[in-house]
This record gives C-alpha cells, sequence and structure tokens, in this order.
C-alpha cells in the first residue's frame, strides 16, 4: 500500500485525485497556503505540484480538511444515518463522534448496532459512543439498561470508539459503584470518555474529572470554559438547533484555542437542510468575528487530536483525504466534498447512493402497550387544588403552578380550561405505567396528541383535554409502530406521522418527512396549541427528570429539585 | 482505584501528597496559576485549595509538568538507564523517549530487552523505540540485523512503544521492499514512527512522510522547520552535547507552537551532570527570549500530544503526577521531582535507590576478535600518492587529503609524520575484517588508541603510528570486553577505561568513570592528540558512513558521496 502512495507523492506516477492550484487552510501553522493537493487511494500523498488521473480546478476555491463534528445524537435530525449523512456530507462533514444514547434507551445495544451497521453504507465516519447513560435516571422504566457490566462488556467492541457523555455527575461525584465499574471499564480500553456536566466548579470539577472524563459540550460563561480548560477538558463550540454556545468563540486565546472543538449535539433536519450543519457554525462564527484559519481548525485538528484520531484533520501527506472544497473562508459553501479520496458529494449534493437503508427488525415496531381506553386517563385528584406542569416557549425547564381543579364523576374536568392532561404511558416492557399530570396554558381544544419521543426513556407522552381521544392516541401510536399523532374528537379524524426506527427516526428521506411533519404541526396549532410553542416537539421534554423543575415519568409526577416523586394534590 | 481519587479530589479524604500554594504552569491556557496541587497515588486528583497527609510548601516556588524527552539515546551517555536516570530525574525529566539504536546494533534485541528491563529498576517511564535501521548501512558487519520480519515480530511487544528515527531515508523513497515492510509493519500496530531526514525538501518530504513518519529532530533552517510543520510533522528543538539546534524556538509562533518538542538526542554524562537536560535547555531557551510557559509546553504537554501519552504532560486532575518543582522560570532549579506522585529528588539529588542495577549475560562481553598481531595492521599501498581521511574538531564531517606515502617493509611507514594508521576492527562475528586508512593530523606519537564506540555498528576504531601497539589496544579491549584503550610504545604501558555494557556504556557510576575517562583522555593528549579534539569520541564518528566524506568501515575505505567503496591509493 505504502508504495503506491511514494511513488506518487515523487510523480513516479500520476496521483489519482489532484486539487489543482487551490489555495488551501494549513492548520499546522495558521496560514492559507497555494498549491496542488495530490491524493492516491484514500490518502493525501502531497501538496506541490502534481499531475492526476482526475482533477480538478480549484483556482478560485479554497481547500479545508474534512469537518469532524465532537458530538452529536443522529436521532435529534428525525433521520436515519443514511440520510442524515446525505444531508450534512454535502456540507463538508466526514466525520462526526455520535452518541446513540436516544435509540439505545428504546432498543439497547442493538440500537448501537443499528447506527453502526447504518453508517456503512454512507460516506462518513461514524464514530461510536456507548450511551454512558441508560437509563438517564432511575425514576423511569426505559427500552434497556447497560449497567456497568454492560458496558465492560460493550466497551471493548470493534464498532465501539468511546464512552458516550457521561451525564451522570452525581453518581461520580457520589461514587456509585456502577458508575465508577462503568468508567473503568472505559479507561481499561483506553477509550475517550465524553462528559456533560453543566455547572460543576471547583472541588466537584476535580472529582469529576478524576473519572477520566475529557470533554464538556455544555459550558457557556468565560469562568466555566476557563476553568474546565485549565483542568485539561476539550470544551465544545455547540451548535444545535435549540442549545447554542457559539459565542464560547470569544474566550479562545492564541495559547488555549487547541483546547476547542465544535459539535453540533442535537440539530433538526429543518436546520440541516436550511441552514446546514457545521458549515454553518463556521460561517457565523467567521461573521461573528473568529480568524477563519481558528475556526476551521477547531472543526478538524483540534477534534481530531482529542479523540484521538490519527493523520486526520489536516492536509499533509499520509493524512486522511477528507477534504473540502470551498468558495470561500466567509461563506463555506461547499463545491466538493472529498471523504477516503472520492468526491462524494458536489454543489451541496451528494453523489453516493442515498436510497440504501439498512433497516433491521430490532430497531421497529417498539411501541409495545396493550390496547388503551378512555378510563385509562380518569385522573383522580384528592383536593380542589393541584400542581399543574407549565413550560416557557423554546426552553426546556418546566414550571409549577397550583391551580384550581373541578371534579366530575371521579375526573378532574378540564374541557373548556386553560388545563390539560398529561400522560406518560410505558411503552418498552408492558408494565402498564401511566404517570400522569397537569398542564398549564398549552392551548390545545377538543382532542388528543402524542409522540413517541420523550427524553429521555421515550415513552409515550400524551396530551388532551378528552380521555377517548387520549386512548385513540396511543394506540395509534402503537399501531403505527411510534411517531406522532393527533386526535380531533369533533371529527374523529386521527392524523399521524410514523417514526418507526425505534419510534425515533424515520427511514423515510427528509423531504418527504419534513413535508408530512409541518403538516401535522399546522395542525395542532389549528387545534389551539399556541403558535409559540413547538407543537410536538416541545412536549419532548417534559419527562426529562433532569431538567428543573416538575416533570412526568411513567412512574408519575417528578420534583426535580427535591429530585424525588411528588403528589399532584397540592 | 477511581473512588480513591474522586473522595480525594472532594476533600472528603485528605489526599497522599499536597503541593502547598504553589504557581504552576497550565500549559493548556498559557497561564501561571496559583493554588495547592493535591496528589494521590500516581494522579494529580486537583488543583485549588487541599490538604495532605504529606504536604511541600511551594510558597515561592513554581511547579511544572515532568519534562518529557521526545528523543534520545541513552547509550551516548556512557551509562546505564539506572545512572543515567540518576543524572536526569534530579533535573526534572520524568519521561523519555528513547531509541537505543547503539545497543541494538551490538546485541540485537537483547540491546533493547535490556533497556526495557533496566529502565525498570528507576522512577523514569521510557518509551523504547524499536530501532528502525540495525545496521544503519548495508557496507558494514554490525552485531545485528533487524530486518522488515523482525521488525514485524517485535513492535507489537509490550516493552516496545513506537519505531526508532527511520534514518534510511533513500529506502523509503525507492521504496525498498525491507523498509516498506518495517513501517508497514509499525502501522498495522498503530505506534509512531519517529523520522530523521535533514535536508528533505519538496515531493521527497512528501514521499518520505507518506511512510506514516511524524517527527524530525534534524532541521535547522527556518524553511525546512516551516515546510515539516506545514506536512503535519512534529519538530524537535535538540540539545545535544554536540548536536543543537535551540535556535529553532526561534521559529515558534502562536500558531505552530503545539507541533514543537524538546529533547536531547545525544548528550554526554559530562554535560548532564555539570549542565543538566532538559532544564538547561529550558534555561537557555528562555535566556534566549522564549517565553517560558511555551518552553515548558514544548517540552510536556506537546510531546505528550506527539507520542500519544494520555493525561501526561499537564497539570490537571486525572493527568499522571510527574511535577517539577523549581525555584523560578530562569534558573528551572528543580527543587523537588515528583514521579508518579512520589517525590524521586530533593535539590538536585535522587532519592531513589542508584545502586540497583540490572546487567545480563546478552550484553556483555561483546568484543569478539582473534588475537590480533603486528602484521593484522600493515598497510600496503600500491602508489605513492594516497587518500588521507581528516577531520574538523568538533565535527563529524571528514575530509579527504591527497597526501605523499613513504613505504618501508611492504607497509606505509607513518611514524615521524602528520598521518597516522586507522583501523576497524570487525568485532561482532569473528570475520576478521580489518578496514584500514590513512588519517592526518590528528597528533597521537608513539603508539596507539581504540575504542568500541564506532558509530552505528561500533566495531573496534584504532588509531596509531605502531603496528605492535595497535594489535595490543584491540586485544585489550578484548580482554576488558569494550572501552576505550591507549596503548604507550615507549615505556609499553597500556591505561584503558572498561564499557562493559556493549562496549558501548558503563554500569559503573558516572562520577568513577568520568574521572577516569578524564585521565585517560589526558593521557592521551599527553601522547600528542591536539587538544582540539575529543580524544575518544570524534573517532567513535570516523566509521559512521552516511555522513561525507570519506570513512572507514570493518569492509574498507567508504566514499560518501559516491555512495560506494573507495581505493585508498590516489
Amino acid at each position: 500500500m505504502l508504495e503506491k502512495l511514494i511513488k506518487a507523492a515523487r510523480r513516479e506516477v500520476k496521483a489519482d485525485l489532484v486539487l489543482k492550484n487551490a489555495s488551501y487552510v494549513d492548520v499546522f501553522t495558521g496560514k492559507i497556503r497555494k498549491g496542488d493537493i495530490a491524493v492516491v487511494g484514500e490518502k493525501i500523498v502531497g501538496t506541490g505540484e502534481y499531475d492526476g488521473k482526475e482533477e480538478i480546478d480549484c483556482t478560485s476555491l479554497t481547500v479545508l480538511p474534512g469537518y469532524i463534528d465532537g458530538h452529536v445524537h443522529i436521532e435529534s435530525s428525525q433521520l436515519s444515518p443514511e440520510e442524515f449523512a446525505s444531508l450534512i456530507v454535502p456540507r463538508g462533514t466526514c466525520t462526526i463522534i455520535a452518541d446513540p444514547h436516544e435509540i439505545t434507551n428504546v432498543c439497547g445495544m442493538a440500537g448501537c448496532e443499528y447506527i453502526a451497521t447504518a453508517s456503512k453504507n454512507v460516506p462518513m465516519d461514524v464514530m461510536l459512543q456507548l450511551p454512558s447513560c441508560v437509563p438517564a435516571t432511575p425514576f423511569e422504566t426505559s427500552g434497556a439498561i447497560l449497567g456497568g457490566k454492560d458496558i465492560e462488556e460493550n466497551i471493548t467492541k470493534d464498532y465501539i470508539f468511546g464512552l458516550g457523555e457521561f451525564m451522570n455527575y452525581p453518581g461520580v461525584l457520589f461514587c456509585d459503584p456502577d458508575v465508577i465499574r462503568k468508567l473503568e471499564a472505559a479507561h481499561a480500553a483506553g477509550k475517550v470518555i465524553d462528559g456533560h456536566a453543566p455547572n460543576v466548579y471547583g472541588n466537584d470539577l476535580n472529582a469529576y474529572l478524576c473519572g477520566g472524563i475529557s470533554t464538556d459540550h455544555e459550558c457557556v460563561t468565560e469562568e466555566e470554559i476557563e476553568e474546565k480548560i485549565s483542568k485539561g477538558m476539550y470544551v465544545h463550540i455547540r451548535h444545535g438547533s435549540s442549545t447554542q454556545n457559539l459565542g464560547n468563540a470569544k474566550y479562545i486565546t492564541p495559547a488555549n484555542m487547541r483546547r476547542f472543538l465544535l459539535c453540533t449535539d442535537d440539530r433538526h433536519a429543518a436546520d440541516l437542510k436550511s441552514k446546514g450543519h457545521l458549515d454553518d457554525a463556521l460561517r457565523r462564527l467567521v461573521a461573528d468575528g473568529l480568524d477563519p484559519v481558528t475556526a476551521v481548525t477547531c472543526a478538524t485538528l483540534n477534534a481530531a487530536e482529542c479523540y484521538g484520531l490519527k493523520f486526520r484533520g489536516g492536509i499533509a501527506p499520509f493524512w486522511l483525504a477528507d477534504l473540502v472544497v470551498v468558495d470561500d473562508l466567509k461563506n463555506f459553501n461547499a463545491q466538493y466534498v472529498i471523504k477516503n479520496g472520492k468526491v462524494v458529494a458536489k454543489d451541496g449534493k451528494p453523489l453516493f447512493d442515498t436510497s440504501k437503508r439498512y433497516l433491521p427488525k430490532s430497531v421497529l415496531n417498539t411501541v409495545h402497550v396493550k390496547d388503551l381506553k378512555a378510563e385509562d386517563f380518569v385522573l383522580k385528584i384528592n383536593s380542589n387544588k393541584a400542581k399543574a406542569m407549565t413550560i416557557e416557549p423554546g426552553g426546556v425547564v418546566t414550571g409549577c403552578e397550583i391551580v384550581d381543579v373541578h371534579h366530575e364523576n371521579g375526573d378532574v374536568a378540564v374541557k373548556g380550561t386553560d388545563l390539560l392532561k398529561l400522560a406518560v404511558v410505558e411503552r418498552h416492557k408492558m408494565t402498564g405505567n401511566i404517570g400522569k399530570a397537569l398542564f398549564k396554558g398549552y392551548g390545545l381544544k377538543g382532542g388528543a396528541m402524542g409522540i413517541t419521543i420523550a427524553h429521555d426513556s421515550h415513552n409515550i407522552i400524551l396530551l388532551g383535554d378528552d380521555n377517548a381521544a387520549m386512548a385513540k392516541a396511543a394506540n395509534t401510536l402503537k399501531e403505527i409502530g411510534g411517531g406522532m399523532v393527533i386526535v380531533d374528537s369533533a371529527s374523529g379524524q386521527v392524523h399521524s406521522l410514523t417514526l418507526d426506527i425505534g419510534g425515533l427516526m424515520s427511514s423515510r428521506d427528509a423531504e418527504g418527512l419534513q413535508h408530512d411533519s409541518k403538516q401535522l404541526i399546522e395542525r395542532a396549532h389549528s387545534m389551539g396549541v399556541k403558535r409559540e410553542y413547538e407543537a410536538f416537539m416541545s412536549l419532548a421534554f417534559l419527562s426529562l427528570a433532569v431538567i428543573p423543575k416538575l416533570k412526568i415519568v411513567d412512574k408519575g409526577l417528578f420534583d426535580v429539585e427535591k429530585f424525588a416523586f411528588t403528589e399532584i394534590e397540592a
């Protein structure tokens, strides 16, 4: 193999592909250089003057190393890995550090295996982090549990790259034996452990880092970034759909620059399609005043170094030929994307087969509930005052408001009020668990809606003012194998959208999915859901029992601040 | 294990050792910070405020990460690894990337095994690079040959860290199959390959790098450094005894800084003892105007990153507790050195047992020659004009001068002239090979001298104006098992110094060795060797057939520029 590279580097034979007369970003010296870039097989063999069997004139273009997303959950796009790649590879992303936390909460290791295998269908390297916190909390029923023993057994697998974001920082600080076992297994295997530790400082941060954790994508303040970097962490600059901290780039200095990476964490298909992926982050960072070469270095070499990806993230002989050819360092419009030495996208369009999909049975039909009836949603409250959940538009933090409740036939009467019933129906183990709560101010009238994306255990979350419609919504979700649904009590009409992969992602293409998704969202608004909410997706976080204040899981109402279940009665 | 760290980090228990109230260099942000540094077992557990079972007041001191020497041949000190460590650990060096190229040329893999095992006696991490070029050239007889097959068999061994400096760059450029085999074996094992490619530029450099080579410690010009770094290499700043390029630090910029390392390559015991090791490099770099934090970062984090040494080279929780406590960032006088969390040196003195020595038979008695006689050194030249080797003081490049020769009994008569006879006696395989040459201007009169250090095959190199004295010198070297010798024809006296380990290094302590070495050198000067030469060590490079111009090996006189053997007759 090496002979071919060496002979081409010395121009004894033609290179396979040459980017002629390019400007290119040299991330090693921080300069923009000029020359031909020669590629043989998967490798760059040289910069300078070269002839190729295939040549691309890059006279007025700039070549960058392929981007590396330092932390991403593919599931947040609601797309299959193949379709996800078809959106982001043409933007210039060649490698992602992916944590399949959501699908693993539903399907266990079969979810990891699915993402790993599906990713092989596309020209993008998916470095798979074994999810470290499945389930996220012990207070809910998830589809799978990955305990210390499971981490030990799986962390050494070929398709597992490292250990995913360690969200359970109290578990680290309090030396939970199962947590310690997970961390020690990852160390024994020599794997990188991603972190997640918002607002952890001082001695607690020291203790968390003594778990051998390397990264954080949650920090936003100068103080937190400074402390985390000074304690050896890599810090991600995040460009998700909801969670953004591009402002972190303000704190980059020449001395700490190598510790910054870019990531997207959670990014929706609509944003990927209309705005882009890391290319959009680069565009915005540069518009905000960051030196473009610095921005590119964060998106490439720094990530490669953090994750120990050798010979990747730079344009140099023997380095992986993952290259992005852009119009300029302002717009970052990708004209060509080269992955492993092959042109895989041109003018923002994929040149690879995007129709090939891996779809194993193990991730399909994941909604396991008995047939539900109207009476399953009767809510008995032994008081005239109750706690109702509220949520700010655009946020994931919930509030708790004390409301007056009216009773009718042993049920709470919500019709015609500003209250709705909220229910989390366990959908993995057929436990029959239904957690119930009141929800104020969302606006839905005359029906019910539901979704099988409910962080992080992804049970069914339902909302409605009509028990029968709620039952119908749940039963429809079972029928379609997961997704989103809305039921109109008056007309009896049911509208749904299928997310067949684990109830989280669709095996369809992005365009069709988005079209149907928009229609369903519009229908929710037409039934009263206030336009300041993201109709369905705002519901998906009402069950996330690690974010304040009041949450609902399949086992009941949960007070995050007290970190305990609570009564609905006020 | 992690519990202990975490609990101490949270101050639930006392740390094992705390450096109280220290200033410390934060290599991640380039700042000097203030605080306590807490250590448990081998790890740093936190910075901030801590109490320890043992505490060291560092109020007026500065703490740095332990230094990492990016490339060193221990053999050049003529000391055992244990004694070598006793000199450099108290200076602050905690890790070395060691290439046992010399001892392996003599003893083969037994040489590597020896260095690896001996190193375990001392508190210093020796990352052993498997020598890639044994022998250095095919034109001489070495004690061992490590071919592609040998590299394949040994590169995966536990005690082998990577592949040593790949000096045979023509072999890479011309795709020598055995060279390719070595490189591919190292890649398959995922090992770092060190480079050595002086004055290789452009497409040839691209081709060399296509061998997957990561570092270079030979470059000195801005142009070469710039090109090598821009092509993804790490560049060493070298502080050897003879070969120095501290001036490379002038070319450090904030953007390329992370690609610079420090190394010593070849450093004599006398320099280690009187001036120091990397501490001396730091002192001089800072005196020359380099920012001290930058200098420290090159000597620590950068080297760790280059060689993939995780959690090493910085002061942070979970990072290895290799620490140097210095007086200030100008003098770098090490007050304490902490290795793996233990105080191993204080006030420049080792606190560890330096008397323990591993001394296997496999590296002893390595001088294998038949008994030599005066007539073995008869030099027949079929001309009155001959080529004589010359050498500039302080250099390793030799010259070629055409001289008149006088014959006497079928031998060249050198007595009373400015010429001496030079001979390389093969000492590994009993081949009986003796390469002979003339040497002009060295000054020795009335006797002979010899040494078993003769780069890189380390045969016996002899010099004299008296055949019988030359034979006596060779026989003495055999008798003592290698070392240095001087024979006075007039008195018949023989003075010698034993280098029992492979004929290269002594198992004695540095002090005694240096004392005897000085005496022997003085004796050489008293017998006429000009004081501008390093009496014995200048001889050791006369056989190095990769450095111009005229060299002598056991198979004959070698013209390096023509890369072929040559006649002595002019």
